[in-house]
């Protein structure tokens, strides 16, 4: 690579922010250009990650800091309010957006990729930037052609408000797509504990386990008489995220329009 | 020992009196003196299943195989209805009986137990001799005085009419005469898939799955910010029971009175 | 499908030969035409295992069978030392050999993937048939991609010969295909006890656990900062190799040639 | 408890200090009352974990900090260099000393015992506080009396230098005190790849994993036919042996004599 791909990284101080300053200070291909967040005050970013000063100040207003930094790519996890605005602002100024967060409509993505369009840029907005989620995810479908039975078991941390996960819905999803259709268990099964048999989604069940000191852990089990095969992906801490995210930031350097979801970037 | 058990197998043609016989053929300090089954006819009992011939034919009245054999110990793994007859019999004939079933109740197993004084005698009233589910229960319950945070993951075959399971009833029950009383979870939780967060039972959740080629599987997660404590007991068939119906067999022979759950002799 | 497969099964005695009686008699396309073996005598197929009877007598003698029942395909487990010729034999009676076993050169599969072509028919020869394993090995190979760091760990019954199993070598051998090469561990790294590191491939280790009553299990476990990917594929019993039997009777139907490794048919 | 247990933290910028003191300051029965450590200068020991400033600042001198601060007990992690002088110094001073090192001598801890009996104070060294870790050497070593057939794998970062790990390690010490002595295996087993079947111990195995990601975690299977039981205990950072640390502070307060390893505190 002939230089260098320059990032800024909005939303800097929040819990992935954070991270993902410390992940482009140590990817030897890109460089950290700017950091923008409100609260902290002008900080170095080097400093407040706990790497050695890297001569970057953080500063509070993201449309100068895109004119005065000139960035490749912006990486951009502070969340569905700002979403689409921050997008089409990026866009507008022919900066690639790499998008963590939830709360884009069609519409939206329909737009913004007529933008990106325009620009002749590349951008991506993804829910999860975990490439061993969705790993587990294709191979829990791709196996289900061969194993139609099967069972999701996710676990979190006990103060998460929703079950089942959002992942593990998108796991039913995708092998909902390739396995053969058909109601798993005894069809006169009975609950002496009301719940004990999960959650039901399309023929087969998903379970929440809800316990601390959990991030995120979820296992596929596929069974049929004499053997079981089992995926398992398990998230011990927002690091899990990184790789995927330097890995979109190097990807849409390379194409034009938008991609909606992470898994595009994955064979 | 100066000379061997003599130990009958009553319902010695049954999936799990075929594996009893097999077990008192291969202990070294006991020996099959008789096997009672109404629907085989007079096999030889090592070659059912699968042995060398033994000299013992299979016979179908229980008490003239209990008179003619003179047996120290009667295995008897044949069910609810005929439970308290048999056991009752058995002692009867001073034989100890180490009973595979459940159908008892505490009058019945009072009422035994002054049979078993009378007679000066042993006995064992037992619906699992699993010696690894049992030193599962044991662990998962002293363990929650430290984590009292958990969760009973259990996996038995797709046909299984009922959940959860009664091992992890069991499990639970034990657990809750040690764990400090709390509700589990977000106080906000919602499901947004109802039933994903399993059967409540005290506090914390039960969650049952039914997979094809499974035979009876049960893991009791305890966590806590850091870590977690994971006891796991799995068994893939009837086998799994031998070791704990031998102990048994050996047991009964050292006490007076009836026994009631296999548990009292694990320490 | 117009008519069954008709299907002869050559060392019909066998534990493997056993359970492709049943999978036979059981699959709704396929009619069990032979069964041959030396030692049992003339006994009814379906009897032998335990099913009503088929109608089909056990014979010894391999030609006499395919020429007097005329099969579609013909399923042999017997070994290594009749591999060839057997396989041999069923293609110039036009009849498609499913072979599951080892000890073919490349030379004989050449030979033998020649002779098909002449005869217009399909064959297989496979050591392994089981679904569930080629797809850990796949997902374990196209993982490594992302995972370059992974450790295999598999698990066998104590009275196995030889460690690592041929599984564990084979996924070693096909992650290393896709996996970039690196050294794992800290190169200062230090063993207390010799061995407790496990065997090295190619970067990586290999740890076998032999403990009674287990079958065949084995877990690829890829880690990665804040993350870890497991695949594991847990065999219980023979059972587990029968979707890939079946699998393989129905595929040789329909292409001309031999092919050798079951993975070919899972995609 | 009428009044708070008064604590020091000796190492407080260590990686295992700044741990403790957050849980001094969060726990309702403890007041944190001192914090020396040589390298932040006076920083309020609130501010520095990242909670609310709590009017206790840095110094660097154990013994003024001792004097000034009068503390009932003093958390001290900083390693085995300075363990002895530590332990010694705070008894002399009537503190009573929960010291998370090895270093040790048996004549030290004698030694160390009898000043804790002239001062009529208790006090503890232990190089590992983690209850979970405790309780499966426990469960482990009390199984292995029924399942003397078993294997330890443990998994640790892939930059650790030693292997097997000393907790894996002090778990094959306690099994081996209650397990029925045998070698494992098959006689004639031969390892294709030296050292795939693990570290030898006592006629069982010992296994390392190192990947990246992984903190700390253990699991022993033991198995017999038809069963296996397997106690895991998995680390995922140090609040995992802040329980322990909390638990110990309060044990000391009851007791007179000094106590070398924690599992004497775990019932």
């Amino acid at each position: 690579m002939d230089r260098k791909i320059r990032v800024a990284v909005v939303g800097a101080s929040g819990r992935m922010g954070l991270e993902v300053v410390k992940t482009v200070l140590s990817e030897p291909d890109m460089e950290l250009v700017a950091g923008v967040a409100r609260s902290t005050g002008p900080v170095d970013l080097g400093t407040l990650v706990g790497l050695a000063p890297c001569g970057v100040t953080m500063t509070s207003d993201v449309e100068l800091a895109f004119v005065e930094s000139k960035p490749d790519v912006v990486v951009d996890f502070t969340g569905p309010h700002s979403a689409f605005s921050h997008t089409s602002l990026a866009i507008r100024h022919g900066i690639r957006p790499v998008m963590g967060t939830t709360g884009f409509t069609s519409q939206d993505i329909e737009e913004l990729d007529k933008q990106c369009q325009e620009k002749q840029i590349g951008g991506i907005i993804a829910p999860n930037f975990s490439i061993g989620a969705i790993l587990m995810m294709k191979f829990a479908a791709q196996a289900s052609k061969y194993f139609p039975n099967l069972e999701i078991i996710e676990y979190h941390g006990d103060q998460k408000l929703d079950a089942p996960s959002g992942t593990s819905i998108k796991t039913a999803e995708m092998i909902s797509e390739v396995r053969e259709e058909r109601r798993q268990g005894n069809p006169k099964e009975e609950e002496t504990i009301e719940g004990s048999r999960g959650g039901y989604y399309n023929g087969f069940r998903i379970h929440s386990v809800r316990l601390p000191g959990i991030f995120a852990q979820q296992e596929v089990i596929m069974a049929e008489p004499g053997q079981a095969l089992k995926i398992r992906h398990d998230s011990y801490d927002r690091a899990a995220y990184m790789p995927g995210v330097a890995l979109a930031v190097r990807k849409v350097m390379t194409y034009t329009g938008m991609v909606y979801g992470f898994e595009h970037f994955i064979d």
